[in-house]
This record gives C-alpha cells, sequence and structure tokens, in this order.
C-alpha cells in the first residue's frame, strides 16, 4: 500500500550516487596515524561495521540501498522541492530559487538519510550498540531514531554548549530510548581529561567523537556511527540531490548553482554532489557554493593537510581543511557548523576550485533566517540558515545582472528545536 | 510556476464546506446576552470584520476561497494523507490507520488555514490591527503569520501558564512582528480584575478572549480575532476533510470512524463535517470520536446550555457544552485544549448523537504520543495526542474483534515547540 496520497508515482533512488567513480582524480587517502601508510579496511574495523567500510571504501557508482533501509526512508522521502516564490517576491529578483526541504525527515534533518543507512548496517551484522557525538543534536536524534527502529542501544555524547542550549533535542533523543550525555563527560578517559582542563569545558565536536571512538574501543558490542566528514556519509546524503536532479525536471528548470552549508559536509555533498557529476560527465557548468560561519572558518581559514578527525587524535589522518584538531570555536548557535576539519571529497573540490567556500557572521545569517521564516513560512535550522545567506547574496546579483539565475539549495533541517537561538539574535533583526 | 514538485496534479478545493447547509436541524442561535434574542450581524460588527461575520451567518453550502487566500494556502496545502504502516505493525492490528498532517503549515499546526482567512478579509476592510488570545500558542502564531504576509499589526493574549512552559510560541510570535503578553495582563481593565484576585494567576483561554476582546473594543482600527469555537472558523478547516476525501480515494479506502481532538472544536470540525455529510447525503454510516483531557471534560463532564464564550462575559450566548464560563483547568500540557466551552456545532452534533465524546488522561495521552513518534517519526502536539489515544482504543479494538477498520485522524499539529511537556511527561512512559 503506498504511504503518500499525493506522492504516487514519485522518485526515490535504488541506489547512491557514488562522486569517487566519477572524479578524473581522487583525494589523498586517508593514513594510519602510526604508519603513514593508507588505511586498510581492516585498520578501520575495531571502530566502524563492515558494512560502513564495504560504503566508505567502494568505487562503485551505483551503490545499491538496502531494501529496508529504503522502506525506512519512504516515511517522508521524497521530501519536497519546493520553488521559493514568496522569497522571490520579497526580493523581487529575476531569479528562480528552489529549495530541497529536509527537515520534512523524523527528525527535522538530514541526518535521517545517513542514520538509517548506519543502524540498519550494524544491526546486520549483530551489532548491539551504536555510540556517537553530536553537535546541536540533528545528528544524535537521527541516530536514535534509527536505532529505535533497528533495535539498536544508542550512546550519544552532545557538545557541552549545546547540551545546555538545546534541551529539545536531549528530549527528543531520550524519547527514543537513547541515551545521551554532555560531552566532555566522565564516562572516558578523554572526557575526564578535558574536564580535569576545565571542568567547565563548553566541549567541541573533536572532543565528543574522541569519546564516542573511545566508548566504542572499550565495549564489546559496540561500534563507533560518524554523521558526516566520511565518503560514505556524503554518498549516503546524495539521495538529496538525486531526488532533486529529477524533481527539478517537473519545473523544466536546472540549477545554475547549487548552495548547502558546511559544517562536516555532508548535506552539502548531498545536494551538490550529484550536479558535480553533470558538470563532469555533461560539461555542465553550475557553480557549487558551500556556506560556513565566520567562527569556524574552516574552508575560509584552514589549511589543507592530513589531521585527524578528532581531537583526542584517536582517528585516522583525513586530508582536508582543518582549523586544528584542537581548535574549538566559541559556542555558536549552529552548533552542527562548529567541525574544526572538513569532509575530504568536499576539501577536495574547494582545493580543485569547485566549489567556492563563504563564511558569513551570525547576525548576517539570523537576518536571513528570519526573512525566509516570513516569507516561505518555513523555520530554517540555524546551520541551514547560512545556506540562506548565500542563496540570497546569488539573488540579489542576478537582480543587479538582471539574470533569471536558478538558484537551487539544501534547507537542511527546520529550526523548531532551535527556537532559543531566535529569541537571542532573531528579534532585532528587521527583514532584509 | 506550480510550487511543490510531487503534488503537481494536488487537489485543493476552492470553497469551504459549511455543514449548517446539510443539517436537517440547525444548533440553537447565538442570542444578546442583554435581549436574549438572537444575534443580528450588526451585533457582531464592533467586534468581528465584516467578512467574518458574512461567513459566520452564510447558509450556502460552498462558501468560495478568496484567491489570495488560496495563493497562501498553496505554500502548504494539501497536507499529507499518511498511511500509518509503522504503527499498524507496532499495534498489530488489522485496521487502517491514516492521518491527515496539520503540522505540515507553517507554524506547525491547522491554525493557518482559518488564520490566512481571517487576516485576508480583515485587511481587505482597511481593518489595522487584530486581537486575540491563544492558550499554547498555536493559535497565536498562525495569526501573528497570516498577520505578516496581509499586512496586518496582531496582538495577542497568551495564557499565562503556556506563556511560561512554551517560550519557543512567543518567540516565534514575535519573528513575525506580533506583540504577544501573558494573560491576564495589565493591558486592559478584564486583566488587572483577574491579576488583583491573583496575582500569579494561571490564567485561562475565557480570561484571554475576555482581553483580547477588549482591546479590539478600545482600540480604533482593530478588530478581534477567534481561533475556534466559530461555525465560520470550522468552515474554514473544513479543508481539511475536504482534501482528505479526495486523498483517501488514492488508497481506494473510506473512512468507518474518523477522529480528532476536541479543544474548541475547529480541527475536530475540520476534518469530520465533510464526512458527516456522508452520512447526511449518502447514507454512509462513518463513527465520529472527539477526544478531550479529563482535566478539561468539556463534552463528557460539561452541560448543554448558553453560556458566555469568555470569562468576563463580553461575549454574545453560545449555546454549547460548557463547564461554566468561571472554569479554570489545571496546567496542563495540552494548553489548546483547556477552553470551558465548545463549539456549538459541535455541541449540536454531540447532542444529536452523532459525535461520541471521550476524555483522556494526561499519561495515557503522553504514551500515545511516545508510542506514534517512534513508530511514525513525527512528534505530534500534545493536544493532538488526545487524538491518538483515542485511535488506539479503536485500532485494538479491531484487532479484538478481527477487523479492517478503516480509521481517519487529524494529526493537528506537531510538537517540537512542546519538548519541555515530553521532557517532564514523555521520558517514563513505554510504547504501548
Amino acid at each position: 500500500m503506498l504511504r503518500f496520497s499525493s506522492r504516487k508515482s514519485d522518485y526515490l533512488p535504488k541506489s547512491f550516487y557514488n562522486l569517487k567513480a566519477d572524479l578524473p582524480r581522487l583525494p589523498k587517502p586517508p593514513v594510519h596515524p602510526g604508519t603513514r601508510q593508507p588505511l586498510s579496511p581492516s585498520d578501520l574495523e575495531p571502530i566502524f561495521s563492515k558494512g560502513m567500510i564495504a560504503h566508505e571504501i567502494s568505487m562503485e557508482r551505483e551503490v545499491p540501498i538496502p531494501v529496508r533501509v529504503l522502506e525506512a526512508l519512504r516515511q517522508y522521502r521524497p521530501t519536497p522541492l519546493v520553488y521559493a516564490s514568496n522569497l522571490k517576491a520579497h526580493l523581487q529578483t529575476p531569479a528562480h530559487i528552489f529549495y530541497k526541504y529536509e527537515g520534512a525527515g523524523p527528525t527535522g534533518s538530514h541526518k535521517s538519510n545517513t542514520a538509517l543507512v548506519q543502524a540498519y548496517l550494524a544491526a546486520e551484522e549483530g551489532i548491539k550498540c551504536l555510540s556517537t557525538e553530536t553537535g546541536a543534536g540533528q545528528w544524535g536524534c537521527a541516530l536514535a531514531h534509527a536505532g529505535s527502529l533497528f533495535g539498536l542501544e544508542v550512546k550519544i555524547f552532545m557538545v557541552s554548549s549545546s547540551f545546555k542550549s538545546k534541551p529539545g533535542r536531549k528530549t527528543m533523543a531520550e524519547l527514543f530510548g537513547a541515551s545521551i550525555v554532555s560531552s566532555p563527560s566522565l564516562l572516558t578517559e578523554a572526557g575526564r581529561r578535558f574536564l580535569a582542563m576545565d571542568r567547565n569545558h563548553v566541549g567541541s565536536l573533536g572532543i565528543a567523537i574522541s569519546e564516542a571512538i573511545e566508548a566504542a574501543l572499550t565495549h564489546p558490542g559496540t561500534k563507533y556511527s560518524l554523521g558526516s566528514v566520511l565518503d560514505a556519509v556524503l554518498m549516503h546524503q546524495s539521495i538529496i540531490g538525486l531526488e532533486a536532479e529529477v524533481q527539478m525536471r517537473e519545473f523544466d528548470k536546472e540549477p545554475d548553482v547549487v548552495i548547502g552549508c558546511v559544517g562536516g559536509g555532508s548535506n552539502f555533498g548531498g545536494i551538490s554532489f550529484p550536479f558535480v557529476r553533470k558538470n563532469l560527465k555533461e560539461g555542465k557548468r553550475i557553480r557549487f557554493i558551500a556556506a560556513e560561519p565566520e567562527s569556524c572558518p574552516t574552508l575560509t581559514k584552514g589549511e589543507l593537510r592530513y589531521d585527524h578527525g578528532d581531537t583526542a587524535g584517536m582517528t585516522p589522518l583525513l586530508h582536508m581543511y582543518t582549523l586544528g584538531k584542537d581548535f574549538v570555536p566559541p559556542p555558536l548557535h549552529a552548533g552542527g557548523l562548529r567541525y574544526h576539519g572538513m569532509a575530504p571529497l568536499v576539501s577536495h573540490l574547494v582545493h580543485r576550485g569547485v566549489v567556492e567556500p563563504r563564511a558569513y557572521a551570525q547576525d548576517r545569517v539570523f537576518q536571513a533566517a528570519r526573512t525566509f521564516f516570513i516569507t516561505e513560512g518555513i523555520l530554517p535550522a540555524p546551520e541551514s540558515s547560512h545556506a540562506i545567506a548565500a542563496v540570497m547574496d546569488e539573488a540579489l546579483k542576478a537582480k543587479r545582472e538582471g539574470k533569471e539565475t536558478v538558484i537551487l539549495f539544501n534547507l537542511s533541517g527546520h529550526g523548531f528545536l532551535d527556537m532559543s537561538a531566535y529569541e537571542r539574535n532573531g528579534n532585532g533583526h528587521k527583514p532584509m
């Protein structure tokens, strides 16, 4: 029996798209921190499920989506592609603005797209528990939900500053039966070390990752799950762009520019990689813009080099733009964009000039968010609002130039669980 | 240009359905509190817009939806009709459960359906400002949004207990540029009187209505807007049931039972009245269940008589089930279901035996909500969760009887702005 009345004939991809199969040149591989040799799959086995490792190293262009994952994705996919006619009217721009609304998922962000895959793969192998980190909580909630569907225990280390400012996501994770603690915590060696340095430590994604990996290594039956950065995660998110590609056809439009916000890079990779393929394979000249916070300017101020994915230095070395594994950003409302590093695939595309990075100040981002909410009627997550700021730049540029630029962006999540951020930041701002 | 990619051919009604045109017998009319005579339209003019009065007294079966309102509704309508396959599997019931997801609207509840009409009608007449009350804040946010779209100032009196426990909805209303105060407030004579009785007064919808009406009567250019109870509001909400009727056909199913929660009665009326018509006109025998909180048991414990719609006695007398205009329910999480009275049309159908009322305890309701969230992946508003509790009763009854009962209910809103309610009530509960 079909699930969505008005989505009867809707397209849902049967496979993920793996950009690596089409890249003329690959990013430098992850290396072992001791030997400096490229990692072998077995190096990853203490941490990740075998299924996840297979996805990570796959060079197949199309990686099939398991049937039970497809069923779970059907709960909320395809997500709507929306023509932002009200925002267009408000900005009086000739640009055509489209957004893919990933907040339609069960926990309000794109994170469920990979959480469902990762939980399914782990459950298939008999893994009992997944440990993970989370920033603002979108990823933690998504994995908690996926774990509850596939019968897995889920342990979440949530960055302390967000744990305090976003209590709703803690509550949500607990509703799904997950356990969730503030990071740094007393539960791990790494956490105790950072608390010893500062008992009111605000935490960071790097620290929370160290804690989650340690929890996986020290508890039998537990593996680690990561919500961004990995090639596999970006591949899982490709369903966003694959759906958008088909949905855009209904509007008889193709994007001139594709925009996403970047923290670890997964929602951006998800919407953009199927369109990067169009440039590579069909000779299109689509532009790509990655929007990040000025206070965590990984792509605009970081350097491209090998660095650890976590702060304690437990992960392999990844070749990526990084602010240094010890970077602790100030508490900012876009908790999901606080990562010191960046997905190697996104880093590679920035380095090759395919993706243009831009940094936005928090004030500017909240102004864009409020304008979007008032005109389009969806309250964006603070993270996604960085993309909206870039969209407005492009839409106003199109207005100056009198061009009907077609803009596609990923509205990666809603902001209903981030109201405290709007309380403090949104009210004073007038719409643009 | 179409707006939703996957909703190209979707049905959106062009007219509201007015049940009064088909009722063999009408409810007793509202009467003037002084003369006890049925109200004339002019009696309502000091309070309501003329357009709203015309909708209220109309006996036309089909009342056209203004074009600009249709455009605004297109932003989020038709809302999805979802087949609750995961909930069905969890309950192991032969029943087929469908829900109409009204949380897909801009402020997360069905309230926008009438807010957009009321704001448009007021703006057309040159009214500058609408004053209103709100319980948990869904209605206040919806009118704030509608006001921002049609260029109206909006003043909201929010029941004090919710003002404290649901700060997110206050923030949201302010993002739309509305002003919102805790009720009872110092801004009105009525508010000051109740604060004098108890300076920590928890407030009630009846008191907030008195304040909002007083604000309209004492400020030139201001009219009052009501989010439920009125015949016109229930008529505006009929688009829920009209869409559901068409969408159910895609599933080749017709409901055996239609369920909604009731506070003032508007979301229940919205989903059910088009199906009540089927009983009246096509000889169907659909059952209707109205679910209310045990702590505000208007239909199950109240009496059917004339009473004021507000606490200060400023409104006409309505013939309805009532707990008495002075009833102040204990602070409960389903802030939208705290009204002392009930829409006269719903009261009439309960009295005639067409609608069966049921009361549910808060614990039971949160248990149902959590089960729904875990299985269906949408966090329901505490109000809507009363309907879910009734749905589970019916689904389990179908299981005992081995019947493929077709259940349709209205998921009137999401609960992302009610997380504090889940924090305190949801965690201890196991899914059913």
